[in-house]
């Protein structure tokens, strides 16, 4: 069977391209997605398959493609928003939704799944057991969808989870896999200082906010330079500080916001409590009201090691001509809420190089110049195609 | 002449009233005050008087009152812009033009002075000398524009000048007087820091200027606390912090803003100095661009001794219900451009108190609830009409 | 008996120098000055005079003579403790006690009230009232000597008090007065941080107090540049950080000392208040344990207008020539527990100018180097002198 | 050849133990190691082996056991020097040598080491190649004795190298290594901030150093946070701030002494360049001068994967009752100057529990009160002995 499933994925990469470039030009923002998901829902229209539609918190779809024999079931899944980001890339397909881009490689993941899925669909009676495709809603935003599919119950009888993300740093034909901790947690904070507003030259009848957020902001850093094991990854990013005034009034209330990172969760319970503890420092030192709302999200992906290796020979025993490379990759501080099925269901997530031809160095994933080598659809279908032959035993 | 004078201006405080009540429905910003200035040329109409329109950088208009004898020439000026506020006092004659807000009280000012202009008018037979009536445009906003009427050499030939200021912190019937150093000089700066954006997770790949501009700010409190006389008075407020951006993009340039007052020269010569050094040393620490301007604008407000003790005993001698206490006023850290003309010409700038009738703590000037006890203006207008009397001794 | 009284003194200029030089060789330190004492002591023995010994919480001597008619009491104090410098003059009556110095004027101010206290014993039947000679230990440490003084009693029937200082800003001949507050009022703090050690390559193991205190450091400078009136003086200054230790050894434990002025109980209050909420900030922003020990001690010293008046007068109409400039001086930043005198009794602290012949630029009191013209001894015995015989209306 | 090996080190535990407690007794500081040396060559004395002494700057010592076969070469390294730490461990073989202690293992090191040699000497006809024992002194402080040993030459036909310490972390009878980078690279720097000192109450006279440096501190925590890519372990450590002064005096002068650690010399490339950049900025933000000393010592010390390979299987198939476990080690933050082998050597490094028996928290190492379980040098003789058995496959 393995061998069909490559000939007609070989057959039908124009048609990739073509989705690929229908969803690029019509980019929806994360929980937004209706048309997108209308697009999905019609593609499968007419096909032999049990579709579930409004999944979790907003426009997931799981699709379910029962085998001939009783077996195991896995989940496939490819993530279908796109980001808030004026498209500068110079491409015929261009974004028609001003200030929204798949500038993260989304519409290449959905439209190598439902190729893949349709293939699969045909060739369903040699399946045993199950495959789910998850067509996810809202990655980019947190919450996000996985959670909520999660939450759902609708995979509780998924065995082990797959899903891919187009990757610029390497050449369409490199697939690159991790084992373990893989991607990073996330968590997001506000802070709000509210001071007493004032005239500029009599600061002692005002308390000055920019004054105690600065003073916040340089004691942050101790958080990441004295606060935690050196060997363990962490990051504390202060993305925002808005504090626009009038250069003689004394500021009577600022925002911050910001980002944290880490590979793991203690590292998190030790930024998230160190900087509760900060913040009731400021109050303190500067008599300042501080409200502090700080939100964990995606946790840290960790690939289960045996599905992994399950991926990697697969892919290094590969004989075709699209896949050139399969290598180990580093632990990456991007996030990704796939670590929400990997959290439960054992599970993997891997890279498909997508580096446009002829460019030494590519625009980064969330660029508005972002963009990639149409090449790399194939890649991802025939890889994750192999990895469901090999993972079923079917030559 | 006095008591005369005094007659008048008792007679016409319901005009005084009226004006002020129009000015203030009808504010304009500095440098636009075009109706404004055109009312005060109404005013002024078949009124045996010189005009000057357009004086210095602006509306800027100049009245002059030839004296029947020769003598000694003075000037009176009062400022008439209003201020960017949405008001929110509970007038009746509330700011028609939303978004401007006479908030400083210079509605008052020029009410008054247009009152009193005219009544020496009428009595300029018995006066030596002239009388110079200056009303002046944009004193809110830098460069102001006491500076340039100064520059355009109308009043080279003044031997000394008056102003006052509505001031609501005692009740209608007192007046302020200060010999000396008497408001704080003013400069403006702006600090624009560039570094290199990036992505949150990864603060190695970018600059953050949020961290580095919080620096700047915690450094900057040591020119206070460290580099001055802890005798002499300074102060530098950042009021404004503009890094707004997103939680988890490292920000790439953010714009501070700042003010100095300084009640003396080489205080602001060594902030000056020391902001600049500060900068150089950010750009250092961090490897950022920083650009710096620095621009000093109103000089201290020198009231001439002499003059402020005519203004002071002819005050304190005066046998008038309405003045009803005359006192010493602490220096002030606010700044006025009258302090161009002091700097050239011997000048004193003196209080008039303003707070309604009825209420405990009044809100300040440049409040968008600020109000004044409209008794004040005839207050203000006998309280100068006397001292132009006294200068010019007549009784 | 004024003439008189100045015949005296000029008689005994090397007298006064011949006392001070023995004093400025035989320096002792505050509540250790024995030997000065009982010089002292030894100097009145078998004059006419009551004498108290032990007075206050040192080696305070009060020296009463009593007039021949009734009348006011007055007091004039010296001050005669040393410092804990390493004298650098090169004298020839340079310390004999290593490390001690006379470095701030106190052998000048006991030697000239020692001869003045003789003549003025000798004048004594001419005298109304009483003269109380305080001759006062332990001025340059706190609690200092004066508070006790006050506080034994010994003073209670004393109308006024003068003292003088010697400063080498003006040349022998001038003397300095000032009306109202003039020197400042001083607190003393000390700062404890107890973290806990840890090797310095595992920072999350342990608890940095050099970082904590740091922060201290720069917050506390937003004490002076935010929260007092910029009109108003106020100094702190960290005159010890006390964290020496091992270079990969996270420091377990630090000190940090510093020092306050004021010209304001008000801001000395503020000051108390914020160093206190800065303190309980650092502690919860760093998880350290604090120990602020804040003690207030020299007030502000604040000369009577009344008396000053009256020594201002008193000199200016002086006929002598080594009188030969009064002037007003400015407000003072050093402190003086004189003022503990001038809290309860009208008083007045002034200046003899004591520079050093064809010296452009002294060395300032408590400086090793610090040298005196020693003309300045009769300026201020005769000074002194004056003022004595004035108040008492003696010609 | 394995077995009776085994056999002679199992009858000379207690001889071991004899040596580490005279060693311990009688520690001597880093380059001060005489008398330890001097016992040492004594032990070899009457062995047929040559030995070298002084070898490198200090008292190191090279004893070379040649086997009766060509073959190839190998180090034992094994260190002698003590800490300056006043020992509070209640043993009866407690430090004579008051401030000096054993507080690192070094004892228990050249223990075995020496009872090990001299069995390999005795069993030397049956040996290949060559052993050279290395006896090193000076590991604990800079420039250490490792690096100058590989300079002279003595070592440049040795094969491999293989040092082990002891770890109070696991039981005697655990062995742990570590394949790639184990132990970290370590900088050492120092700061003169010059300033100027003057009067506490007259800092625009000043110029404070004590601000400027925690103003250091405050920047420097930024490397670590901003600078460093977040997956890559760094340390800066400022382990001694030495501002000691008088309260009501500005300091004049401070010295900050500081610790950096990595496991990778991009990132040391990158905290030198920033240390510098930020020393550059406080120059010239508070107009100080600044002399920094900045001293890269041990390097990263990497523990060549084959080599660890080597010892890894040796150990794990070793059937001996003293070793019960074989486990791998996480990366450490603590330095070592066998680095400076393992970088022209492919060597390894590996550890030996030695936790006291019945301890739960065992007292680590550099801590007054360690101590280990001497059960731990015989566990150090055997896996050493395996190893080498191994290594030239004698059975």
């Amino acid at each position: 069977m393995k061998n069909q499933l490559m000939k007609m994925l070989t057959e039908r990469k124009d048609e990739m391209i073509e989705i690929r470039r229908h969803l690029h030009e019509n980019p929806e923002l994360s929980f937004k997605e209706e048309k997108t998901a209308q697009y999905i829902v019609d593609f499968y229209k007419d096909k032999d398959v049990e579709m579930q539609t409004n999944v979790g918190n907003g426009h997931g779809i799981i699709v379910t493609i029962e085998g001939g024999k009783p077996g195991k079931k896995i989940g496939l899944r490819a993530d279908f928003d796109a980001l808030p980001i004026v498209e500068e890339a110079d491409v015929p397909f261009k974004s028609k939704n001003e200030g929204v881009m798949h500038a993260c490689g989304h519409d290449g993941h959905t439209a190598y799944l439902l190729v893949l899925a349709d293939c699969l669909i045909q060739l369903k009676a040699s399946l045993s057991g199950a495959i789910k495709i998850i067509h996810q809603h809202a990655e980019e935003t947190p919450p996000g969808g996985a959670k909520s599919i999660m939450e759902s119950g609708v995979l509780d009888d998924v065995d082990n989870a797959f899903g891919v993300h187009l990757f610029p740093t390497d050449p369409a034909g490199t697939v690159g896999y991790r084992s373990g901790y893989t991607m990073a947690g996330r968590s997001y904070f506000k802070l709000v200082i509210q001071g007493k507003g004032g005239h500029g030259s009599s600061p002692h009848m005002a308390n000055d906010t920019i004054v105690a957020g600065s003073h916040f902001v340089t004691v942050t850093q101790t958080i990441i330079s004295r606060r935690l094991n050196p060997f363990e990854m962490g990051v504390v990013t202060i993305g925002s500080f808005d504090g626009k005034g009038t250069f003689n009034v004394i500021k009577d209330r600022i925002e911050l916001e910001g980002d944290v990172r880490y590979m793991n969760s203690k590292t998190q319970a030790r930024i998230d409590k160190e900087l509760h503890r900060i913040v009731a420092g400021i109050e303190e030192e500067f008599g300042v009201e501080c409200e502090l709302t700080y939100i964990d999200d995606y946790p840290v992906l960790f690939n289960d090691p045996e599905v992994t290796e399950v991926v990697k020979s697969s892919l290094e025993n590969m004989n075709d001509p699209e896949i050139k490379e399969v290598k180990e990759y580093p632990k990456f501080s991007g996030s990704e809420d796939f670590a929400y099925y990997a959290e439960k269901i054992p599970s993997t997530f891997f890279f498909i190089g997508c580096k446009p031809k002829g460019v030494e160095e590519p625009y980064f994933n969330h660029h508005p110049k972002f963009d990639i080598d149409e090449d790399a659809l194939l890649v991802a279908a025939k890889a994750v195609g192999q990895v469901v032959c090999d993972y079923y035993e079917l030559e």
